[in-house]
């Protein structure tokens, strides 16, 4: 049984705005719940119609299909919605790869990247402060459950690259053809905006633009940043 | 002027049931509609509030704002609609590679994967006849006019396959680490549905499974179809 004041709080948190202000997040369905509840972010609560989907766990309650509505953000919700403490700013992690994200706006392209960094083993996303917030349902949708496993940092990127002093890579239109890099055991790749990619301040601290050969007509203008993302996580993997 | 019926029926092009039956699909943005109009596809018409942003074209009929909304299937139309036909579903190109979609559902997938054939001059794709449709508003949207320069075709999977006699590569977990591979100049990059992944009657028919290696923890389960079409994509033009 939740009180009525509840369902309405677990609500607010699909705004950013209420995320913020009480530290919490949703997260909806079975895997992404399971995959959550068994990592190390705090749990506030676990709501379910069919608490046998789930490990046990103390916090699960059981509540009615009517009441998982009100709390849940789809439009046919889960049986399953479980609320998490945000995780506080941490240090970032030095010794791996990072990517690092200038704006990226699509919660669908910030949920992909996450689930590529799980993928190809990239310890933390580091975005700028204007990066889609990645505890937007959409992110945690696309992100399938890797959002347990990445660590995402929200921070000044300049401040970021500065104290990192790792080589930084950035993806731009007419750099150094991806395939003629070797890649050191450690560094950034930084990734713009959709629309205006890189911006200038931060590309003067990039030591090397790279790109994506195209094969096509010239036409095309230039690759999804999710896509591209996946491509040089590749790239930087396969060396 | 545009008469209230025709703007209701641009408006119905919206649903594939109406586009099927008129042989016309309906783009929308300056972008989209100006690649289409230098393109092979036969116009309709193109209905615009601005048309100084568009090449010139006898079919370019000056519409008020008020009916583009009419006609738009967006929230906040843009200032550009065209009217295409449909190309008729003609042979296929057996001279480069093909990229094979076997009931890929997700139309962002679709327009990505259409986005990266342009970008890595991959002529064709073609889907079995469960794929999404490639005239829906949101493939076209992700295709980012890539649409006007690939060629897309409908067909029995097992048929042009056995039909091609060209090699067929499919996407699998667990196949052969694709950095291995050694692609041919010419052949077929199968790839499957989003949950469910390659049919059993297809599988069989593929002459080579191929997979991108995983380096973070195992309990990723998979990447998203279009991401690992960007990876498979750069591997085989790479080589």
């Amino acid at each position: 049984m939740v009180v009525k004041s509840q369902l309405k709080f677990i609500n607010s948190l699909q705004q950013k705005k209420y995320r913020t202000q009480h530290g919490l997040f949703v997260a909806e369905g079975v895997k992404l719940v399971s995959e959550l509840l068994s990592s190390d972010f705090g749990v506030y609560g676990v709501y379910t119609t069919s608490p046998e989907t789930l490990p046990s766990h103390e916090k699960i309650i059981q509540v009615s299909k009517v009441d998982l509505a009100k709390m849940s953000g789809l439009k046919t919700p889960n049986t399953v919605l479980g609320v998490f403490y945000i995780p506080e700013d941490s240090s970032t992690i030095p010794h791996n790869w990072s990517v690092a994200l200038d704006d990226v706006r699509d919660p669908g392209n910030l949920g992909t990247i996450i689930r590529l960094c799980d993928w190809f083993n990239i310890s933390q996303v580091v975005c700028s402060p204007n990066t889609v917030d990645c505890y937007n349902p959409k992110v945690l949708q696309a992100s399938m459950g890797s959002i347990a496993r990445v660590k995402i940092v929200y921070i000044d990127l300049e401040k970021f690259i500065a104290d990192s002093k790792l080589s930084v890579y950035g993806a731009f239109m007419g750099g150094k053809p991806v395939y003629r890099e070797k890649f050191p055991e450690k560094g950034i790749l930084l990734m713009g905006n959709e629309g205006k990619g890189i911006s200038q301040n931060l590309e003067a601290l990039v030591h090397q633009k790279i790109s994506i050969p195209q094969f096509g007509k010239k036409t095309t203008e230039s690759l999804n940043v999710a896509t591209a993302t996946a491509i040089l996580l590749n790239e930087i993997r396969r060396d």
